[in-house]
């Protein structure tokens, strides 16, 4: 059940448990992973094929056997029942539609004066997309995070994920690849997925960046691979605040808190409300939905720990609240929800009104669910189309134009102490 | 003098050196780094003040000292020549004016079933930049750094920087700080700075991002401190790359090829050209323009190690290469210059034709100057307003249109194993 707290102003403690959450990588798991890295980049294929036995019990076959074959690919499928298909192409849909808006355009200035500035968007080439073994597979974030990099232009988009014992991949994996327009899955992952992946070896090309979920091994071969390819944020416990007034329903607050405590037992579920009232009935919610639902053991602990209800006086405190723990995922459960936009300054994804559950974000609502947890969304984004561009600037001037600029460069460049700046300027108006 | 290589379609030899220039955080500093943070985090202000006494040579002397007041900047200001002080200005416009493109909108879909869903643009709130002490201090980097942050609508920009013994700050950074409109100038810096402004003290309130360059202790603490707040890439050396046909003009090429190589013993310098006849003009004209210039030996160096000329045999090559090695400056020196943009894949910052010299872009072309190095323009871009916002998108959904996902969204849900999802559309659903 929810802990009920009245709002002081100070959320530091709040703010710290759930930040504690967070895993640190230990000296033990970095040093394994950096022998791992280093092993990869000396001995390329044959240590991938040694690591992968050693992990994952398959023996790859041979260079060719990197890959999940047409063949396999389509006994895969096979097994994936059509409806499911048509769901995960309705989801593909959704995203597509909301992230288009993201595809952001090229500009210029064109100045009287002839000069010719702007900034050109490009795609990054080629990404991998880190894909889980095993349950913690999820289709929804393959096409979460592989419809943006399409739309982004990506030209080469693989999947890397390890296989079972019997080197297959799971099948709603490989149908959730076909309707993204994935065409390459490599048959590994893990520590020694990353590392190939990063540095290439003598058949893999590498990649310039490696976006998905993993395991403390995967993270940290990521983290470890940040710089010779770009990686995205390190994902944390999930979260979710919700903001509610006096006439929201408990019932739905109590599912949508539920369905973010079940995710992992350090997940976060909190409610701000102007209402005691309501914190009370949303407690006894709890308690009866919770009865009949299959993951009841990691939504309690996850709400014992990190669960709670602080009650303030009005909205206004509430949205300090959340402005202040920027929470990952954010429901506004009050009258005239869109309204209160301008008061949201960091929130991952926001859910505005009583039909517009978390949930339906997480599949079907068109926005990403890959989204900055533990506080970060101060200063990072949903997962979008701009991850997967970066932007070239260029200039153009006309000799007459440089010439107006000509002494104050030098004058700039010689107060840094950079005299062969300052030449380069001089010796286009030299006399020859 | 640059040696003259004939393109043979295999760069990776040449990509590797110049990527060994990356300089590795040794244990070393990694412990003694991460030391001062965990001193910080728990010490606080006093230890703070110990660590800028024992690098910095100055006393802070009390909690009022951390903060250059408003009588050192007069003092300081009263150093700086006015004429700077106007360059400094008419580069803030050049800088303003190519920036504000970059102003990104929040956007929003009304659908016509009543859907409304967006994205909205926020500011980051508070960002730290970092401003080297002594002679690395370039008033031109603060400008660069501070203008588009200005621009995003960060409401606290702040810079940190280590004093000399005499508790003074360079007067140009002041000028810069005043011109750029950053009110807060802290007294610290290094490692100790970092971690201060990282993770806050008893007095100094935490950041959200630290942007700018520093030494190898500053990169480091940066980077120990990626996570609890953002950070801007890691530049490596500086590089250009010129790309120019039989018509060029090697006094152009040499002062420019110079002007990058006067960086850094590590800086890197390459030309890429149709002509050999041209390649040998340049090395005359590095030969003769060298004798005159002051940091002459940097330059020889750095051209002897890590410049080259690398012959192709017609622009299609001189592209791929360009491509390949993804330089962070690059001059085009072509006919037509500006129609070559189409085949630039990966660049920092491109310049057209003979009168955009890199050096006009170190200050004042308008374009900005922090940008990917070592290859890194594969994925990653110039600094620019977008480093300095954050996304955050939403959602509002009517009941009937969340019917119309219901099944689907429940039927995803329990395939991914999570029945609490779908648990919660479904009480949306149920009879009262």
């Amino acid at each position: 059940m929810l802990k009920v707290i009245e709002y002081d102003g100070n959320l530091k403690e709040i703010a710290q448990k759930l930040n504690n959450r967070k895993e640190e990588i230990s000296i033990e798991v970095n040093n394994a992973v950096n022998d791992i890295i280093n092993d990869i980049r000396k001995n390329g294929n044959q240590a991938l094929i040694n690591y992968c036995r050693k992990f994952d019990g398959y023996q790859i076959k041979d260079e060719n056997d990197f890959v999940v074959s047409n063949q396999e690919k389509e006994e895969a499928l096979k097994q994936v029942d059509q409806d499911y298909i048509r769901i995960l192409e309705r989801t593909k849909q959704q995203i597509t539609e909301f992230h288009k808006n993201q595809i952001d355009k090229s500009w210029s200035l064109y100045k009287d004066n002839g000069v010719i500035m702007g900034q050109m968007v490009r795609p990054i080439e080629r990404v991998a997309l880190y894909v889980p073994g095993g349950t913690a597979a999820y289709p929804s974030t393959v096409l979460m995070n592989a419809i943006p990099a399409k739309l982004a232009g990506v030209k080469d988009l693989v999947i890397i994920t390890p296989v079972k014992a019997d080197g297959k991949v799971n099948p709603v994996i490989v149908a959730a690849a076909k309707v993204s327009g994935v065409d390459t899955i490599y048959k590994f992952g893990g520590a020694q997925g990353v590392a190939a992946i990063a540095n290439g070896t003598e058949t893999i090309e590498k990649v310039d960046k490696i976006v998905g979920p993993g395991n403390i091994f995967v993270a940290t071969a990521k983290k470890l691979s940040y710089g010779v390819v770009d990686i995205d944020m390190v994902a944390g416990p999930s979260e979710v605040l919700v903001i509610a007034d006096e006439n929201a329903n408990p019932k739905y607050i109590a599912a949508d808190l539920m369905s973010q405590a079940e995710h992992d037992k350090l997940a976060s579920a909190m409610l701000v409300t102007t209402s005691k009232e309501l914190a009370e009935k949303v407690n006894v919610e709890l308690k009866r939905q919770m009865a009949y639902l299959s993951r009841k053991e990691i939504i309690e602990e996850s709400l014992q720990n990190y669960g709670g209800a602080i009650l303030v006086k009005d909205l206004k405190e509430a949205f300090e609240v959340s402005n202040y723990l920027a929470p990952e995922h954010l429901e506004v459960l009050v009258e005239n929800p869109v309204n209160t936009l301008p008061y949201i300054k960091n929130a991952g994804s926001i859910f505005l009104g009583e039909y517009s559950p978390e949930p339906l974000g997480d599949y079907m609502s068109g926005t990403n669910h890959v989204l900055p947890t533990g506080g970060t969304a101060k200063f990072y984004s949903a997962l979008g189309v701009y991850d997967f561009v970066k932007y070239s600037s260029y200039s153009y001037y006309p000799k007459d134009v440089l010439e107006t600029f000509k002494d104050d460069v030098q004058t700039f460049a010689k107060s840094e102490g950079l005299d062969a700046h300052a030449n380069s300027i001089a010796v286009r108006f030299e006399e020859e």
